[in-house]
């Protein structure tokens, strides 16, 4: 790297501080980048500074936003009564491609993790039950991962709210679909078995 | 990707134009960049505009540079009558990496390539043959690629300059360092043993 002149090592060492991206990828990318027209270059560039600059948290869910209040806690159309509870703004983003979730989020931002000193006071728990009580929410679905830590912080969560009337559910862990038994792990196994659902006869 | 706010997505559409990178790894930067500090993600935008504004050719050997005359041809510790001629600028590099060669450089800018329609004029030849006169370089070591077009370029080269005083010499190919014959190929190995040089006694 020390053969190219200045601007372009400075170039290179930025990009490869980006996650996944070494040194030789960063080199790659930087002469694409050379060689790129102009307005491609700064669009690139300004699109990276807007998002620092524009990208903020939505004042009643936590999840990204442009605007005080996200596009979802805006749209008349979903119901705020129902509120899916994740650990992280991605969460959001997959439940919403799923298509099958027609209420509102609320973004924990992390999970408890004693280990790494996360407590309850570090995620945003109080903001939910402030929530719960001022917007009357019916139900509240926890869709925190299936890891050994997002299970112990659903768990504190209805533990916290067992005295108050919101409903408490949890998302259905199992087999996923498309997968083969003789692949899934006995955990994953015994959930699906607990879990079982009568077929409803036609 | 449509369930981000505008200015993700706008990031996540710049970030994927980028050669190799797919709307998952684009998605996966543009959330680091949110959570990366400010300085860094400006010092990132800063950087590629600056590669776009700062890297000019330089004047002489049409190598990249951030001023009229790049490092190499301003070193007075290198020897102006020998001239290496590469394809482009990203094989100066190597070559530098090798620590082998204390000479100049030409970078062509591509090869004769008569199926993308790449003829003589299209690269610096006519460049190359104007500063062998006018420098009196000694001699040149054609170091284009070892494929179909690189080699015909070199051919190309030293037939256009059979009546100049310079040397011509092409880079060696024969068996990589390290290589084990089993797994080298025929064109490769017949090259190897045409070229072979007597071993100097000791």
């Amino acid at each position: 790297m020390s053969h190219y002149p200045p601007s372009i090592r400075k170039a290179i060492q930025s990009i490869s501080k980006l996650p996944g991206i070494g040194e030789k990828t960063a080199e790659r990318l930087a002469m694409h980048l050379l060689r790129a027209p102009r307005i491609e270059v700064e669009q690139l560039a300004h699109s990276i500074l807007e998002l620092k600059n524009t990208v903020r948290l939505c004042d009643r869910c936590y999840g990204l936003s442009d605007a005080e209040r996200c596009a979802i806690c805006s749209n008349p159309a979903r119901n705020p009564q129902l509120v899916c509870v994740v650990e992280q703004p991605a969460d959001m983003v997959s439940i919403e491609r799923s298509g099958a979730f027609a209420g509102h989020y609320h973004i924990l931002g992390g999970v408890l993790s004693p280990i790494n000193g996360v407590g309850p006071n570090d995620i945003r728990i109080g903001e939910l039950v402030a929530r719960i009580v001022k917007h009357a929410v019916g139900e509240i679905i926890l869709a925190t991962s299936t890891t050994v830590e997002g299970e112990s912080t659903a768990a504190y969560i209805a533990d916290r709210l067992r005295n108050s009337p919101v409903r408490i559910t949890r998302i259905a862990s199992g087999v996923p679909v498309g997968g083969d038994l003789k692949y899934v792990d006995q955990v994953t196994l015994k959930r699906a078995l607990e879990g079982r659902h009568a077929i409803t006869p036609k």
